[in-house]
Parts: structure tokens; C-alpha cells; sequence
């Protein structure tokens, strides 16, 4: 499939151990991996234009299918050119999301059978069918440069005959949706999701069950949902080195730097999540020596920038003490700013990374990020 | 006292009938006139960067010393190079309010007597106790390039007695103002207040007591509080002439873009108002036909610009359908983009008021703005 109008066509440029560094091409652009996927739930990366966003180096976006669906439709988001990218005004490449999460973490009243799901919307309580064919449907009409298969999110912590019939209720559902999306053109780009939660047998018959067909990426669902870091590495240990080398490996909600430089570490080339942008919105910056929290009184006269070694727009611009009475004061500003510079060093973070790889320096950057506490840093005044 | 550092210079540079155009040169910067300031209430205009503002052509904005005092006190803010210059990190001109207006529609168990007011803190309920002096050294800490003399807001209606009674503390307020400010150097900025409600011989008593000090500019105060259209201007006719031709004049808290050009027409050099940015924040969108509620269900669909006429980077890259989504999903990035848009209308608007003077065809655009109007437009499908 690759190389055709639409197709991805994915390259490895070096690697350190089982960490790679790539280059993804896409209809909307290239992107360099590892790489972190800001979260751009509503068709908007929250508080940021897409030119911040570009001006940050952020190549690709998540897009949420469940919530589009439901607000404002993807009808209406179809109404623009290029969709998705026409909608928010983002003209680089989108990767989005299935559902199938936000279906079995947010809608109540939900009934699951082996068609889809019916559930009622969190927005107007209206009542929704969800098939994996609806889940096709709807990504072709946001036209994202990567879509994901619909998948049954297996519940932690979950026994095995659940997390087994979870499982194969998902390779099913990503078997019709292969057979949905590719009906259409152009080619696009339909990602498999390996379920299996906690057990290794589980996550061998996965991978198996997905070689049905032919997937041009692969993301590991079902962790980052309550399990250990222990387990969350166990499974990625024995799941990443089963994938096909030559297709792009997505850990879905993951997560701390921490985190992504572990994962990284297995093998892993695609990140998204919350993290840098909620924890701004509650005052939750990150910082080369550890998070702090800028409601903390200390910072109220203090005159420094968040991070002295961030070279982002807000650390070269305002104090603490500023942001800190932005956030006293709930203002708008205090949001764009703090989601400025998380964003800022994950994407930093990203970048340090992969030269790290391509450098043969990989693992002693890992070490340096691992020790970072994750913990808030408490400030010496 | 012009030509002193710090102290302003206004020019005059045309004018056509009462309308003026003129420039005024302040510590931080140049602003032409007619000009509108933005109001940056807690350190910012809500949504916005300086460099937005910059970049839409904010050439001065107003900062309001009743809440920065309070929040989070001028202390802190004075901790910055350039007070709330460097606070809120907006090189160019500042004009600060005296918090009179504050203390009198925002405080409770408010006590005044001739020293000054006492009154609870909205933020924390302290008692605080404001006098023309506090007023004036909270502005020199918060380094503005035009302060606002301590006034006592007459209330509307007010009968003559009490209106009296009011102006009359104003003007001895004012002149304990213009002790207490220019005790202090660098020179600085300190306009004046008129007051006397809606009664002209009180007007012009307050203009007269005024003369005992030497003010920079001048501001009319006690309009925009309730009167009616055709009470606001008949005041305003009877004291724009009056005031000291070379001297800036600054009609406080004016108002829809219609106020403004009948202010201008009457010889009002500056304006602030929180309108634009304010119904920014719910939907409300100035257009040149009139303005528009983005809520409006008839937008759902809608893939033209707020503005086919506007050039601002809302109206170039976004939709009403997807503004009206942002709207809905109550996103951040929606209030950005309204306020943005709409603080471009009214930049735009003093640009164009000023070069109509300029080139002498000021009437034949005060009748087209005056020919706009004021409720919302109502769309055709």
C-alpha cells in the first residue's frame, strides 16, 4: 500500500538498542518520530491556534472521534475542505482516534453486543448506535491522515476469560473495520490496536488475529488505564518486539516523560496524550528538574521564569509571579501560556530524544529523564 | 510640563468640524488619536498576548488599579522592571484608572467621608482603606504612563443636591491627587475627572475647579452610567468645548462603536470601553453590517467568515461553523478568536475615524457607523 496518493510510507533513519528514529510521510506532511501527538479533543488543541501549535513544532494532532461525532457531527466538520484540516484550520497531518475509549469510559447507559454499541450521548442524552462501519465513517469524514480501527476497551483490571472475550470481540471489529475503511478512497491510513490487557498469551493471539489483513501501524491499546508501571512494561516488553519492524508502533495515552523515554526505550514511535495539556490548566508545569505547581504561595513574588533552562516564548517573557496571579485570577491568559510551555518541553523533549538516537546517545538521556522526580518539586525559597 | 521625560507632548495634526486627529507622545510610546484602549483589568486584556494586541494595532491599554491593587497588589506588580509594564510584558503605553469607579459599583459596606473610602475586599473581604493618595501611589508603583485622578462617582440618577455634594469631593480629591502624584518623579501623567451628572452648571464648576492645578489631559467622568443617549450627548456638547483645546480629552468607559463616532464628532481624543472584548466572551461579534450572536443555530452549517469585509487572522482562517462550534464546546480557543476579532473591529474602526478626519470626509463615515444598528443583526439563510 505504500507509496500510493494518501498511503503512509514509513522510514527508519537509526536506532540505539530498540529505540528507533523514523520519518513517517503522510498526506498532510511528514513527521519526524518518536513523536508526541498534542490532543486536540474538540477539533482545537485546548487554548492554542494552529499556528502556535506549528510555531511549537507540533507535526501531527489527535483528533477525537467520539466527541466530533457527537458535537458538532461529522457532517459539519465534512462541510469543510480537507475536513478536519479545513475545520480547526490545521493544514498538517491528524491522527485520529476510534472512539471506542471515550465509548466505554464516558457514555452511561451503554449496551454492548457484537454488532457495536448503543449508548446515550453525554451531550444531548440522544441515543447512539456505534459500529465499527459508524467509526469508518465518520474518520473518512474528518479526513485524518490516520485513522484507528474500533476497538472494545478491555476493563483493568480484568480476568482472563473477560480480557479474552474483550479481546477477540476487538480483532473482529478491527477485521470489519479494515473492510469498511478500505472501501473507500483515497488509500488512507487504518491502524490496527493490539488489546489482550495484562496477559501475554492475550496480546500473542492479538497480534496474530490483526495479520488478517494488512495494517499499515499498530498502537498497543488497553494500558495506561490504572496497572503498575511494572505491568505497563512487562506487557510493552513482550507486545513491542512483536510487531513488524518496518510499521510505526503507537502507545495510546501515555503519558509522563518518564514514561514516553521507557517506551521509547521498547521500541515505540507514537505518543499521545492529556498530560501537558490538562495538567496547565491546573497550574501543573513541567520543568527540566521536576513538575511544580504555580498556585504554590511560594511563587508569589517571584520574579523568574518557569523553567530558567526552557527556551519557550513564556519563560522568555513572564515571571512566576505573573503567571501564578493569571491563575489566581482564572484568566484565559494564564491557561495559554502554562499550555504553552508544557507543551513546549514535551515537544522539546520529543526532539532531544530522537537526536539522542540518532546519536548513539539515547540511553544516557533516558537515564537523565528517568530521574527526574515525578512528584511536584517542592522550591526552596 | 511637556517635554520633561516622561510627561506627554500631544500634537494636533487635523481636524474636521469638533473631531480632532492628534498624536500623543508618552513615556512607553506613541499613540494617535482618536484612539481605543483595550482594558486590561487583572494585567491583561482577557484572551489576549501583547503581541496579539501589538499585532492588531493596540497602541495603548488601560489597567485597572482597583483590582490590581487587590490582586495581586501593586507590590508585586512593582517587583517588575516597569511595573505592570514589565508584569504583564506590554511595552508601550499604559493608562491606569483611578479605582474610583470600582470602589463605587464593585465594593461593599462601602463608608466614605472626606479622606477617603473604606470598604470590604471582594477577593478576601478585608477592609481597605482607599484615599486620593493611596490611588496615586498605587499607580506610580504600577509605573502607567497616564494616571487617573481619585474620584467620587456621582450615581444615576442624582438629584442636583447630591450630585453637587459629589462633584464637589471630586474636585478636592483632584487636587489632593495632583499634590500627592507630583510629589513623585519621573514627572508622569495625571489626568483630571469632570464631573457634575447631568447637570451643566455643575459641569462647569468642576471644570473650574480644576484650573487650580496644571492636568496633562482631561477625562469626563459620571457618563455611561445609565443616562440616555440624547442626555449623554447633550452633556457632551456642553463640555468638549469647554475643556482646553490642546489638551487630550477622554470620554471614560464609551461604548458601542455608534458612541464613539458621536463622541469623536464632539471633539473626544480617547476611549475605553470592556464591550468588544467582553461580548467577545458571549458570542456577541461586531460586523459591519451590525452585529451577530455566534450562538445562533442558523450558524450551525455556516462556512463563510464573521465578516466577509473583515481582514482580521479570525475572519482569513475560520468559519462561522466551527467558532460557533468552539462557542458550544465552551473552548478557550473560541473566546481567542471572538475577542480577537472583535478588538480588530474597533481598532480598525479608530483607524479609519482618524485618517476620515485626516482627509476631511470624517461626516460621511460617522452617518455610515451611525446607520448601523445597534441590535443583532438578524441573518437571512
Amino acid at each position: 500500500m505504500t507509496g500510493q496518493p494518501g498511503a503512509l510510507r514509513f522510514e527508519l533513519l537509526g536506532s540505539e538498542g530498540a529505540a528507533r528514529a523514523g520519518r513517517l510521510h503522510l498526506p498532510y506532511g511528514t513527521v519526524d518520530t518518536p513523536v508526541f501527538m498534542p490532543v486536540g479533543t474538540y477539533g482545537t488543541v485546548k487554548g492554542m491556534t494552529p499556528e502556535e501549535l506549528a510555531g511549537l513544532g507540533a507535526e501531527i494532532v489527535l483528533g477525537n472521534t467520539f466527541h466530533l461525532m457527537l458535537r458538532p457531527g461529522a457532517e459539519i466538520v465534512g462541510l469543510h475542505r480537507g475536513g478536519l484540516h479545513g475545520f480547526m484550520g490545521w493544514q498538517r497531518p491528524i491522527l485520529t482516534d476510534s472512539g471506542g475509549f471515550q465509548v466505554f469510559s464516558l457514555a452511561t447507559l451503554r449496551q454492548i453486543d457484537e454488532d457495536g454499541v448503543r449508548f446515550r450521548s453525554p451531550v444531548d442524552g440522544a441515543s447512539v448506535h456505534m459500529r465499527p462501519e459508524t467509526a469508518m465513517e465518520v474518520q473518512r469524514a474528518l479526513a485524518s491522515d490516520i485513522a484507528m480501527a474500533f476497538d472494545d476497551c478491555t476493563a483493568y483490571p480484568a480476568s482472563e476469560p473477560q480480557a479474552r472475550e474483550s479481546m477477540q470481540r476487538s480483532m473482529r471489529w478491527a477485521v470489519r473495520s479494515h473492510d469498511h475503511y478500505y472501501r473507500d478512497s483515497p488509500p488512507g491510513n487504518l491502524f490496527a490496536i493490539v488489546q489482550g490487557g495484562m496477559y501475554e498469551a492475550l496480546r500473542q493471539e492479538s497480534i496474530e488475529a490483526l495479520s488478517q489483513r494488512d495494517f499499515p501501524g499498530f498502537a498497543i491499546g488497553g494500558l495506561a488505564v490504572g496497572e503498575s508501571e511494572q505491568e505497563r512494561l512487562r506487557v510493552l516488553d513482550y507486545v513491542a518486539p512483536r510487531l513488524p519492524a518496518s510499521r510505526p508502533r503507537y502507545l495510546m495515552g501515555v503519558g509522563y516523560p518518564q514514561d514516553i523515554v521507557g517506551a521509547v526505550a521498547r521500541g515505540i514511535d507514537m505518543f499521545d496524550c492529556v498530560m501537558p495539556t490538562r495538567h496547565a490548566r491546573n497550574g501543573h508545569l513541567f520543568t527540566a528538574g521536576g513538575a511544580i505547581n504555580i498556585r504554590n504561595a511560594i511563587y508569589q513574588r517571584d520574579t523568574g521564569p518557569i523553567d530558567p533552562q526552557c527556551g519557550c516564548s513564556t519563560c522568555r517573557r513572564y515571571t512566576r509571579a505573573y503567571l501564578r496571579h493569571l491563575d489566581q485570577c482564572n484568566e484565559i491568559l494564564g491557561v495559554r501560556l502554562a499550555t504553552l510551555h508544557n507543551l513546549h518541553f514535551y515537544l522539546q523533549l520529543m526532539r532531544d530524544i530522537r537526536s539522542a538516537i540518532l546519536a548513539g546517545r539515547f540511553a544516557a538521556l533516558a537515564a537523565q529523564v528517568l530521574a527526574i522526580p515525578r512528584r511536584l518539586a517542592v522550591p526552596v525559597a
